[in-house]
């Protein structure tokens, strides 16, 4: 799990470094995007929770290695149209990773089942989020129905299974391969759903594409 | 009093959705504008003052019903129209309920009077503020004085009151009429007020309308 | 050092008002984006930090502080055009000013060092980055190297002062003087950097603008 999580964090950071370029940013401001891809969706689930101290704050190694990530993802650009499949791929893992992640923080504090699943949700999907405000676009997420869902059904998958008995190592694998599967079938269907919806999309952002 | 505050979150859920709906989200978008703008409010003003648990984490069902009055506001978007007046008042109604709730966390936890009243106008406001944010657009409340005065005016007014011995529920009800009135006011005078700044405005905020 | 920190919010929220200004915004929007750019470093960094309570809700008269300074911005604001190097003196000593609280407060907490420096670098940075996200547009530190760099710079040098013996005060003296003259100088290149990149940056920042 913590391999995957450092699998997960480099993959956001990739990406949100990116979507920084496409925006005109210069290094630092990749790097800072970067980061709070990141480690965004964590942070915000728990000051939610009053979880303290942060991941990154007790692990600063977390910061320099979504750092890394970003000038690497900045140095070899070019190259990365042709891995974007794969990129896809990993982020599809990055999130249903975050949503266990999430979900484990829940059921160490106690909470109930729903602030569970949501606390899964929200660091699988916030730190998307943060990425698209920084960059001053509407977040993508509450344009696209099968990301937002996705981490929340893992999410109560997640919890159904331990529910039911199932250990958390067994239900961690059953719901990376079922929510990664939907995620890549998503991302097919996506395709279509772009298709139907440009127009609307597109005066719905108005100047800010 | 608690009557009130799921009258306010039903409304204010409803009016982030339909604020989604003009900038082409989909319903998941709706669902999470919608429980954002009921329950940011409270949420920001918690974190600020560190008052843990969150609301919404110890009462999970207030997230539903937040999603809920966003999946109807949705499906009963044409007809809304009909029922502005009524939405104007609820959301006025909301507004001073969220603040004196706000005030009320601020006096429990022992805060100076300038941040209760701080504490309560950040309530009733800032759920406004990130819907906005969300929407891509400069939040609402910075560009017109009479909301957030009033929110701040009817937290003074109920600190005063309860100063000068007046017991909490007697002040609650006069700050409810008071600030209730006082908005509907400021309704017809935004009127006005948008008329002669209508030109400012627009080129104000650039091209993100 | 507290006569600097009140000199540091005093400039911020007038830079705060100046830009809330240029966007359209009434004396409300002035005041709450004067209030949000002074204190919204420290409020940033002490929610991340877990370090409660904030320093605006303990010293409340912060808050009115950065009120008169957005009031004071807005009514002299046709006069600040002949003092804006002054003006972007005094902004550039609170980036530092601000830098070296951070720290201290990181020290006091006992994070480990990369974390002070980061939290250094939050205090200075994040009050502009709420400014920009509430006018609607891109951080400009995201989109300028030498902002955020130099605050970076400038808690590392403090820390290494400390560690090498130097009393903090002898500390704070030597950050301030060296981390103010290159910002100074950084001013200067900025200007080439603008020449070099106008067209880039433009493009990125499309309707936004």
């Amino acid at each position: 799990m913590h391999t995957l999580y450092l699998i997960a964090i480099t993959a956001e950071a990739m990406s949100g470094a990116l979507v920084g370029m496409r925006r005109g940013m210069d290094r630092f401001g990749l790097c800072l995007v970067g980061a709070v891809t990141a480690l965004g969706g964590g942070t915000v689930r728990d000051v939610l929770l009053g979880h303290y101290p942060l991941s990154w704050i007790s692990h600063s190694n977390y910061v320099f290695i979504t750092i890394g990530a970003a000038l690497l993802a900045a140095a070899i650009a070019p190259w990365l149209r042709y891995l974007q499949k794969l990129f896809l791929a990993i982020d599809a893992l990055g999130l249903i990773a975050f949503t266990i992640i999430g979900c484990n923080v829940g059921l160490e504090l106690g909470v109930s089942a729903p602030v569970i699943v949501l606390a899964g949700a929200i660091t699988g999907v916030c730190g998307g989020m943060l990425r698209d405000l920084l960059c001053n676009e509407i977040p993508l997420v509450l344009r696209q129905d099968l990301y937002a869902s996705i981490a929340l059904a893992a999410g109560a998958l997640y919890l159904l299974l331990q529910h039911c008995g199932v250990t958390p190592d067994t239900a961690s694998l059953i719901v990376l391969a079922s929510g990664f599967s939907i995620r890549m079938l998503a991302i097919r269907l996506r395709w279509q759903f772009k298709v139907f919806s440009a127009a609307d999309t597109d005066t719905g952002t108005g100047g800010a594409h």
